[in-house]
C-alpha cells in the first residue's frame, strides 16, 4: 500500500469512518483484514489509508462514484461485519459521504 | 474534543490531510497543537480529528465553506508552519478538499 494512496485526479468519493473502539477484540483484526481485501477487489474502488491510535481510528476509502459505495455498503459479508461492529468492536463511529473536488499532494 | 467529531447536518467541507512523517521532530508536536488551536478559532471551522500511528497520519478538519478553507489555508502563521512542514516534518502528503454530502454516526 502506498501511503498516501495514489488516487486519480478529482472528482472522485470519499468514505470517512472515524471509531471509537470498544476495547472488545474478538475478531475484529481478522475481519477488519478481510474488508479492506474484499473493498479493494470491487468495482470502482481507488484506494485506502486508515490509521489507528489505541481505541480512536479513522479509514479513509475513496470510490469512482456514489453507485460504488452503495453497492459496498449493501455487499452482504460487509453488511455482516458493519452489524458485528455496532454488536461489538465500536463503541461509537461516524460515516461521512464526501465528494473529493481538489486534491494536491507534495513528496 | 469530542471523537468523533460532532458536526452540523451536511453539507459542509472536510480537509483530508494524510501525511508521512520524515522523522524529524523539531519543533513539530508544539507547532501541530498550535495549528489545531489557532483553526479552531477561525470563522467557518467546524471539528477536526486527528490520529497518528508511528510516520504515517491523518487530519481531518471540517468548515462551513471553501472561502474559509482558503482564508485557514493562507493565513500567515499557518503558511509558516506549511513550509516547515515541507522543509522539516514531512516526506510525502496529500491535501484532499472534499463536499461532505451525506454523514450518519452510530453510539
Amino acid at each position: 500500500m502506498t501511503w498516501p494512496a495514489s488516487t486519480p485526479p478529482p472528482p472522485y468519493y470519499a468514505v470517512i469512518f472515524t471509531s471509537l473502539r470498544s476495547g472488545i477484540d474478538d475478531g475484529y483484526a481478522q475481519t477488519a483484514q478481510r474488508m479492506e481485501e474484499l473493498a479493494a477487489g470491487r468495482q470502482g474502488f481507488l484506494g485506502i489509508e486508515s490509521v489507528r491510535d489505541g481505541t480512536q481510528g479513522i479509514t479513509l476509502s475513496y470510490w469512482t462514484d456514489l453507485e460504488a459505495i452503495r453497492a459496498w455498503r449493501a455487499d452482504l459479508e460487509h453488511a455482516e461485519a458493519q452489524r458485528l461492529g455496532r454488536a461489538r468492536w465500536y463503541a461509537r463511529y461516524s460515516v461521512r459521504i464526501a465528494r473529493v473536488e481538489r486534491a494536491y499532494t507534495y513528496g
